[in-house]
């Protein structure tokens, strides 16, 4: 059955499948060890939102009636989402017309000066793809406009189209991430650099503005399920977010080991890691109902994009066991703490993202669901966990 | 004296001066007859504001405390210019210490999430140095966003930080304008294009998104004084918008002619033409107040900028004579309500951008300035006129 499970985005189903395999091959012993690893305390947990703006495309060129329509729920689900104090909200890149968000730092820019509170961040931009010099100018002017809540989730990018569109090869894929991940961490520490790469023209002894109101901008990895991202990404002691769409999560917890034991080994703080799990989700005041109202969003979405994967259609019976067995938060609000608790049980991670899945749902329920996180879930989870409402900005 | 003044940001003092030479050597004749193409009727006058986000730089690396100031009052600013009935508000991208705006894509889409009516422009984005495939994409977003009121003036760029901050060689300064306006002006007409050019990959056949809600991005061309510039804009039937910084605004009567003749030999129609004239601004209750508020601002700006270009230092006798016979527009309502009228009975501009300069210029009195110039300067030139206030979105 697993093996025939789908996964999408962050991670192709071969990334996702290298971490289940990744479990299966594990002893006991080590199984228990890493789960010790896994265990160590966190210090918060932050809830949000991310999203890709799915929308039906327009019929052609001209007026995007859909898209403009899209655009402006979406705003008014980041408005609500910072109402009702979830702590972050996430706009993920694509460049193809059945999504309407190409351009993350445009929306995060206008989500930031219509809230007050809540962290804006991208889920993901493609950095292997874009230069780094302009993504940080843009991030450090969300800084300035959101009073200190930008951030940024970076991937190596589960769609291709971005490549040929600004001209890269898919050959370079990892080598492209890695240098531009390198000029950007650099670029975040230094107002003047110089700087040599393959990719992009050098800079030499240039400043680059304007500066963030943070000391830094946050920057996290969020990677499928390639064991080196997660290498990778305990090395350089960033904040790692994680995709789970299509297996079961406890497949994950060797690979959130394989993350913290890298971290360790490069001598970073294990305790201070910060970790992201994010799954498909959507709520409602009765189980069966956010089902139903699920799940036409959710078949359109997998099957348009299954169809360019060679994925057989989603059926009802492979939606139930996800739902009920897999990552899927589909469910009413007591089942949705219980799930996103049992997570936190397996990884400790410090953040729950919930991807909604919008395309074919009505708004108004939409926002119902973004308020009901808001308002009866988060609320119960930080109770459990006795973890304090976040200040918005902890780094000013 | 005249040859002893200074120009900048659109226009070097080399260009701003070729338009100079061009009206000093045309006979009365050849006058006269520009002086009745200029005239033609136009149909309306837009009055807004354009800004390049002057801040002081902070002392080093890290908290950006008044780049974060600078931001804020920005969005103040154009709060209030759409609250008393501006037409459009536009920001100018720099890659400096002393600007704060790097990105005015950003700055755009914050500010099209906080207003209502007024258009968002960019006065510049140097499309030479960018890629037209993102700018297309972020002023699609926002005009999402803002409900159809996005739109761009591009530019060759006046300051050249960016050429080398994003690989590109000043040799190639125009042809790098003319191949990227190539591709974004066909980008902002076919929703899936194929395009070959020398400084950017190739397109085969690939959708950009998403589309803006207007049926295209109003796309101006931004200009110093060369004449190319002018035949191009009217050769392309493109809006035209310049900026008279330091010479007496008569000079550039040629400048105006050479494009609508340019418009009309390539048959398009001159009556539909726009025109844009931006001048340096600052408005008070007292002209004498005017001046001496605007001063320090200005002194700073010009010798700033000065220093890098070998000029002399700023005067007081010089800033009088500019402010007395030259185009800056610093003094009291009816002075202003005069110089914008004299503008517009020279040029039938479409309209005019008051260029805020105001470095040194406490942020309440810059927002008084913003005030008067929309409520009392802005009724009296539209009675004037004859000019409905138009509506935010005319191509809706």
């Amino acid at each position: 059955m697993l093996s025939k499970l789908r996964c999408c985005f962050y991670g192709s189903k071969v990334r996702e499948r290298i971490a289940v395999l990744l479990f299966q091959h594990k002893s006991k012993k080590q199984q228990q060890a890493e789960s010790k690893l896994s265990t160590q305390k966190t210090t918060k947990m932050e809830l949000g939102i991310s999203t890709f703006g799915e929308v039906a495309p327009d019929s052609g060129a001209g007026k995007a009636v859909n898209a403009h329509q899209r655009v402006q729920e979406l705003l008014e689900e980041v408005k609500l989402a910072d109402e009702v104090g979830l702590d972050v909200y996430s706009f993920g890149e694509h460049h193809r017309p059945d999504f309407v968000v190409s351009a993350p730092e445009i929306m995060m820019a206008a989500a930031a000066a219509i809230t007050k509170n809540i962290k804006l961040s991208s889920s993901v931009i493609v950095l292997s793809s874009a230069d780094p010099v302009r993504v940080f100018q843009n991030l450090a002017t969300i800084d300035l406009i959101s009073n200190g809540r930008a951030e940024m989730m970076a991937g190596r990018g589960s769609f291709t189209e971005s490549f040929p569109l600004f001209g890269y090869n898919l050959n370079d894929y990892d080598e492209l991430f890695s240098e531009k991940l390198d000029l950007l961490l650099k670029i975040n520490q230094q107002e003047v650099i110089s700087w040599k790469g393959k990719f992009r023209a050098h800079l030499s002894n240039q400043g680059i503005y304007p500066r963030p109101l943070q000391s830094s901008i946050p920057i996290w990895l969020a990677v499928g399920g390639t064991p080196s991202s997660a290498v990778r990404a305990g090395k350089l002691n960033l904040p790692l977010a994680i995709a789970i769409l299509g297996s079961p999560p406890q497949q994950f917890v060797p690979f959130v080991n394989l993350y913290r034991e890298s971290a360790q080994k490069a001598g970073h703080d294990v305790s201070k890691l910060q970790l992201a799990i994010s799954s498909q989700f959507y709520i409602a005041e009765d189980s069966k109902q956010a089902a139903d109202e699920f799940y036409p969003s959710y078949e359109k979405l997998m099957n348009r994009v299954g169809k360019d994967r060679g994925w057989s259609p989603m059926s009802k019976a492979q939606f139930e066991y996800l739902r009920n067995d897999g990552p899927l938060v589909v469910c009413n609000v007591q089942l949705a703490i219980d799930k996103i608790m049992q997570q936190y049980e397996m990884f400790h991670n410090t953040r729950f993202l919930a991807q909604l899945v919008t395309g074919a749902t009505p708004h108004h329920k939409v926002l119902k669901a973004i308020e009901l996180f808001g308002t009866q879930v988060a609320p119960v989870i930080r109770k459990e966990l006795g973890v304090e409402k976040p200040a918005a900005v902890d780094a000013i």
